[in-house]
């Protein structure tokens, strides 16, 4: 009895999944459908992407079905078919790359590889596959060999891989064939016919640029440091009021943790490309590997920050709200000034007055909050133990500064590289004149501090900074050189 | 008579260049040879794999040489020497995963290409090329679009290439040829023996296992974290003894801050290879990446401590010497767990006794570090500003330990699933008990800090490191299980 109901309500179960399976897949299909459609979305250069290889592949094909072209090529034009689909890459600097090594390499085995055939050929029809099969194995090793080098690895890792196939296949297929030339010709015009349909498609339908994407990468990265300080004060010193979407904005910056590998790639494929936008052909690709290098150095800062951020044994309130002021401003500043470098780079004008004022204000911030920490002294033993958390982040906030101002440094060294240009034209440098007599009565006293590099320039910054509180002179420079968005594109 | 000087002092320069000229080329030449086999030396993996591609490479040339074998595939042998060109790879994972991906997506996409090929000439001589074009343009677009999503890049990224590229050439071709099943077949067969023949040569002479790699990686970061806080107090306290070779020593661990790129890599490749040594089939190498994210957050703290150690603003000497023993126990006792994590991993053998010991010590010396800050409380508001560094040196120095404790605690989990080898055997620990009977006068009264962990276990973590003074129960387990080298070797 127990065994039928069992049975039974199995049975019903099975009906039950049954009935509900068209339901089930209709919702599952819907569901990847829309991530698809998201992920498409997400970055809407996928999907062109995809849709130039697939005009690739029937420009190609071309070369089968119209007549006159598959009588003279035959089916080698199959090599042309295999170079689109492998050479394609995302990028132009990619496909450039790899269309140019394939093409130089198969240039140079082919004719090595001729040259072997014909070499061989004096040993007599016994000999000739021993004296082939001797070259494959020592030609095909010396290049494999050659890969491990990290400089042939970097750039000519595709050539050597196609040197060791085209080296092979015309060497051991001249040992079975007599029109080795012809052959050699015909693969070689076809490879080139493909490599070019590629490179073609790549550079003139919608191109996806390495450089500009490396460009926009370190901007982008910069960005996310500001954002991390902009929400520094909040997250540290009113952890409760911070929402959960601003907490994952605000962690951003982990990406660049590890960006490394990625940032090498993009400098690496730059290179392959020709001029473009804004952009010229010896543009200082290496440049951006060194300023990337700092913009990292920056986010391990925030890394370790961010335990003392996220502890719970944080110092005395009573000492927070003495520093609080201090650690605030200079971690504005600071971001403002990160903001300002991200948004030259973006634009590519150059902006150091504005970013110099904010890394100035910065520092005398720190200036401020060591007078916060004397005042701040401790009246126990057990005082100076419980502020040690604070005092280390204050600590590690300055060291934030300093790299601020390196990545400024860079940049600057940077910008003259690859001719940013002017923001302030004449006339609206008179127009600041202006603004800096009208507000000049509202300088505050500074206190002198790390900034010792002369008056002169210590007090033109200080100018800029009362007008930058009126009206910003990025803005205006932005009216007047046409609108760009503020926010950096993610790449 | 001036430009005649000056001609014959050309003339001789140009003579004198010519003489040296050999001299110069032998040099060059000799240099660049001892450069490559010093490369080959360095990894004399290298040096075999390149011969493994030869031998690949003759082996599959037979197809061509051997009479009957050419009767049979033809032409079509040339797929199989291209099969081993692009399919060999460094690493078992690799070639396995590059030539199963390669086989099932000719597999399949062969099939789909027949397919389409019947199904076009339903639609006529007009037609065929046309719903071909249609067809080939779709199929190669969604799979373009495939290869972005990350789980597919991952895994998959080589078949969704070898699928477009033999979808099209099948296809493509098909619609010229008649005998397009025979086509198919051949091709089919010949990159099943190009692929069996890597996978096989891969496998069976001197292999390379991506698992093995990343073990011994993951091993030897460990121990590179242990070399940096073994030379920390030498750096920090005295670094004028400090020679130029220990710095680069201890600045080794810079390499961990980028290496993530590499470790996904060889974990993501270690899946594919089948048991092989000490590693079971499903060897938890997705576990290793959160070691080395572990490691990684540990390296960060490293990159930050170097600023405090190199840089010129250090606290003033009385108080340096005040914490500088604390912070050697620390930084030695610490270090010494990571060697012993390091070894543990190594070896595949459990040791936690022994770390934790150490990182019971390195805690004990956190207390003394209290006691030590304590006692130098600042007598005026100047002296609190100038500790601030070495507060922070020390406050930073606390959250290694933190991390390192993580990492054992990581690597603990890790060595569970992993099936390490228990180190003691029963015999061995009745010979520790005796041991700690016999020291356990030596026993030094400790302050209960962090470690509140009960008494059971702190006595006995106790105990184990009076033994350690004496000798190290690892080295007893190391004459035991055999013997191991103790440094790690360089990946």
């Amino acid at each position: 009895m127990e065994m039928d109901l069992n049975a039974q309500e199995k049975k019903t179960g099975f009906f039950q999944r049954l009935k509900e399976f068209p339901r089930k897949l209709k919702d599952g299909v819907t569901k990847r459908v829309k991530n698809v459609i998201k992920f498409g979305k997400d970055d809407p250069r996928r999907i062109i992407h995809s849709m130039k290889v697939g005009v690739a592949l029937t420009l190609v094909s071309l070369l089968y079905y119209v007549r006159p072209l598959y009588i003279s090529f035959g089916v080698t034009g199959m090599w042309a078919i295999l170079t689109v689909v492998v050479v394609f890459e995302f990028t132009v600097g990619g496909t450039l790359s790899k269309g140019l090594n394939r093409g130089f390499a198969t240039l140079i085995a082919g004719a090595l590889g001729v040259g072997a055939v014909h070499l061989a050929r004096f040993f007599g029809h016994q000999g000739e596959p021993i004296v082939l099969a001797i070259l494959v194995f020592s030609l095909g090793a010396a290049a494999t060999f050659s890969r491990f080098f990290p400089r042939i690895k970097q750039r000519y890792d595709y050539g050597a891989l196609i040197f060791i196939l085209t080296f092979s296949l015309v060497a051991i297929s001249g040992y079975r064939t007599d029109e080795i030339l012809i052959m050699a010709y015909q693969r070689l015009s076809t490879i080139l016919i493909g490599g070019t349909i590629c490179i073609l498609v790549s550079i003139f339908i919608c191109p996806v640029w390495a450089g500009e994407d490396l460009h926009k990468m370190i901007a982008n990265n910069i960005n996310k440091l500001a954002i991390y300080l902009e929400g520094f004060e909040g997250e540290y010193f009113q952890p409760e009021k911070i929402s959960k979407e601003t907490n994952s904005c605000v962690r951003e910056y982990k990406s660049i943790l590890t960006s490394k590998s990625t940032e090498d790639t993009l400098a690496n494929l730059a290179r392959w490309e020709p001029g473009h936008g804004r952009f010229r052909l010896r543009h200082p690709w290496k440049k951006y590997l060194k300023i990337a290098g700092l913009v990292r150095q920056c986010a391990f800062h925030f890394e370790i920050l961010n335990g003392y951020v996220l502890s719970n044994d944080k110092a005395p309130q009573e000492f927070d709200s003495k520093i609080q002021e201090p650690i605030t401003t200079m971690s504005r500043e600071v971001g403002e000034a990160l903001k300002a470098i991200a948004k030259s780079i973006k634009t590519m004008s150059k902006d150091s007055a504005c970013v110099n004022s904010h890394i100035d204000n910065s520092k005398k911030a720190i200036e401020n909050l060591r007078i916060a920490l004397k005042s701040s002294y401790p009246e126990t033993e057990k005082d100076l133990l419980e502020i040690i958390p604070g005092v280390t982040m204050a600590s590690i906030l300055i060291e934030v500064v300093n790299c601020v101002e390196k990545i400024s440094e860079a940049v600057e060294e940077f910008s003259g590289l690859a001719h940013f240009k002017e923001t302030l034209d004449p006339k609206l440098s008179a127009d600041i004149g202006q603004h800096q007599l009208l507000h000049r009565g509202s300088v505050k006293p500074v206190l002198d501090g790390d900034n010792e590099k002369g008056d002169n320039s210590s007090s033109s910054h200080v100018l800029i900074t009362v007008h930058d509180e009126e009206q910003p002179p990025t803005a205006t420079a932005k009216n007047v050189l046409g609108a760009e968005k503020t926010r950096v594109d993610v790449v």
